[in-house]
């Protein structure tokens, strides 16, 4: 009955159901996931894209954001998605590794300016559609992920559906035809990591969720029992799924909560070892030229997934532990910059990630690292970080994002108008129409 | 090395290379196609269907088979594929279960549309595609299916394309491409059986797989082990599954020959029931109102997949052993109206349906069945099926396929519209343009 009663939840809900504090929460992940949006907005990945859905658009019904230009609503949910994911820069759910709002608030943003809503109900939807998607994904956890499916894409799919749902105010029975004609479009392989199409899984979950409740308004049927048939979502694409995870405790804990926000544009498991690089280089001034090596110690999970020794260009490098301790180290820094081609095959960057070994231990925590660098000289500094910045122990403050903000939009914006986003987005549930923050995003 | 393998196949294989017999089989695959989608394309799914894509679709590239009216390209393929599977008519690939022209030539006919190209490069890049989605479908087969994929859905996709990526002339390693991103898209549950969402699964496959295509050409990238790398299609949606199906005979066996063209519109698995009660009612003259009972014996996938006693409507009647047998015991008939709601919920046909009993065995074969009428009066008639019509073994014949066509054409079509159709089909590789056939199919 999972299907049914989140269904039933999410239709009934009222906007003064949800607290004050989850509410603040919404603006915080909004704002973080507009400046990956904006900063994602030119990248290759997103050209190509752009160049071969233009041919293919609409009426120009919702903002390019950042870039400009306008398609209709279903292909812009898609652009956007895969801009607002291309830097591996956007938020967490750490318990599953979804990356919650980029496929739920690409979806719902486009659908927001196709037909206006406002900042109080985009950001009660938002807050619905991030719950069932996490929600989804704790059921499937962490069996799904390991299998290889890219779990913000299959569960971000069924989120973008429910927001989509809630805004376009379905009754329970055409939010849950909403979630099954979700569940039928869930995919997305972690093979794709590393290439263009990692990002496109993201694009898909935001188009399709987003056509799901658009569908499901138009009386479209689906299963209602799409997650738990014996044929559903959570059997097919899952192992052991727990059910239970989706509707218990509704209404009275939020996953959005449980959202963090990456200082790094790397994959998560990497930012204790970034962490601990930037302390220990700070603490000990450490000369990259005198490193004899560097023994780094993670989670088994962290080498798994961003084990790469001898990345071959920025994408690959934002899932390469090595590349990641070695700007750290050698320049102090890991921001954008650190994962563009051209510093991946920088000599001194590629010479010192050779000297780096990595260990893996299940007693340190994913949020935990080891770094021990050995000096050439004999003699050798550690550090123990015990929980990563930006994880849910130690989360960026709010003006911590803002300045993250400022820096990501500030490739494609002015000053005046980053600060009237950042205000918007502050006070998303004050907006008489959401769809304000996409126009904004343009110069 | 399979998706390169199969990558390097498709793009080195040249129209000469297809014997004469599969370049025919084409021409009978698309004119069934066609029929189905030209009867199907009023169905409330896709007048819904068409209500919402119509907000979103962009230039008038690609004809909406039947019904007239021009979508984008991606936008067609989808409609067309809903349309054409919308009355379980298309065809079968019988290992797999999988009706492979659906996705395939729905992709490919508004891709030709859209880059116009000739009947034989389009019955080739059918061909070609039709073969990738068997073969992969052959590779996970039966555990996927069984698992409650959508096989027809989740191989489609790929099917689709390649098709595509060949009609585009892509060489190897965009060829490849296409296929990951084609395989990252992979989706579709069977839990939509029933609904209209099932045939949506076919409508996601052929966009998707077009769009992987045209991704692909722009330099898009993606994995290039994206079938059997570890986390790759053959392994996060298969079991056990045998990569050696996709490449083992490449050129030499085509999947298209083993093809299947159904008499009746509804699950394949029944038709051998349905031959049965036929012929029992031929050749005993049985008046329905004098059976006491119907002993039927299947394959125990015929019960699995259509064991529904009760089907509310059309829809679910089509999945309906019970529903199949008892209109064909009393209307000597097993055709679309057979499966509209007025039939299924006709008293006389409820009440027989009521008097049906199935019993599976592992002994009768898919394409086989035993059935067994017995009489209020006493004494009783049976017969086995050892092959169903349309089966490989028993298959339709052109004239018979010409037959059904016109059947189904009738819908939309005047006679000399419908001939002029089965015509261009037949020559398919004679047209200088193949989009012909899809703007023929409107009034």
């Amino acid at each position: 009955m999972a299907t049914r009663e989140l269904a039933a939840f999410v239709s009934a809900s009222r906007r003064d159901d949800i607290p004050e504090a989850v509410r603040h929460e919404a603006g915080r992940a909004i704002l973080n996931w507009l400046g990956c949006a904006i900063a994602g907005c030119r990248d290759d990945a997103v050209e190509r894209l752009v160049a071969v859905l233009r041919n293919f658009s609409g009426p120009p019904q919702a903002t390019l954001l950042g870039r400009g230009g306008r398609f209709d609503a279903l292909t812009a949910a898609c652009v956007n998605a895969v801009a607002s994911n291309r830097l591996d820069f956007d938020d967490t759910h750490l318990r599953t590794v979804i990356h919650p709002t980029v496929p739920v608030a690409s979806a719902l943003l486009a659908l927001a300016e196709y037909r206006p809503m406002s900042g109080a109900d985009f950001a009660h939807a938002f807050i619905l559609g991030v719950d069932a998607e996490c929600r989804i994904g704790n059921a499937v956890s962490t069996a799904h992920y390991e299998r290889g499916w890219h779990i913000t894409s299959t569960c971000g799919v069924l989120g973008a559906a429910v927001a989509c749902a809630k805004a376009l105010a379905l009754d329970a029975q055409h939010t849950a035809w909403a979630i099954g004609i979700a569940a039928t479009q869930a995919s997305g392989l972690t093979e794709m990591l590393g290439s263009m199409s990692k990002c496109y899984n993201m694009g898909h979950a935001a188009r399709n969720g987003l056509a799901a409740a658009l569908l499901a308004a138009r009386g479209f049927t689906s299963s209602e029992r799409a997650l738990e048939a014996p044929r559903g979502f959570l059997n097919v694409l899952g192992t052991d799924a727990d059910a239970s995870e989706i509707t218990r405790g509704l209404g009275s804990r939020w996953e959005l909560m449980a959202n963090a926000y990456k200082p790094y544009p790397c994959g998560i498991v990497i930012h204790p070892v970034i962490d601990a690089c930037l302390d220990l280089r700070a603490k000990h001034t450490i000369d990259p030229a005198r490193i004899a090596r560097v023994e780094i110690t993670v989670n088994p999970l962290a080498e798994k997934l961003c084990g790469n020794k001898a990345p071959a260009d920025g994408l690959q490098a934002k899932l390469s532990l090595y590349h990641s301790a070695a700007v750290a180290l050698l320049r102090g820094e890991a921001g954008v910059a650190e994962y563009e081609d051209a510093c991946v095959n920088d000599p001194a960057v590629v010479a010192l990630r050779g000297r780096i070994g990595v260990t893996t231990d299940p007693a340190v925590g994913k949020e935990q690292a080891r770094v021990r660098v050995v000096l050439a000289e004999g003699g050798a500094h550690e550090l123990f970080v015990e929980k990563a910045r930006g994880s849910l122990e130690r989360p960026m403050s709010d003006d911590e994002l803002a300045a993250k903000f400022r820096s990501l939009a500030a490739a494609e914006l002015e000053s005046p108008a980053i600060e009237r986003l950042i205000g918007q987005c502050r006070a998303l549930s004050d907006l008489p129409d959401a769809g304000v923050i996409a126009r904004g995003s343009v110069p």
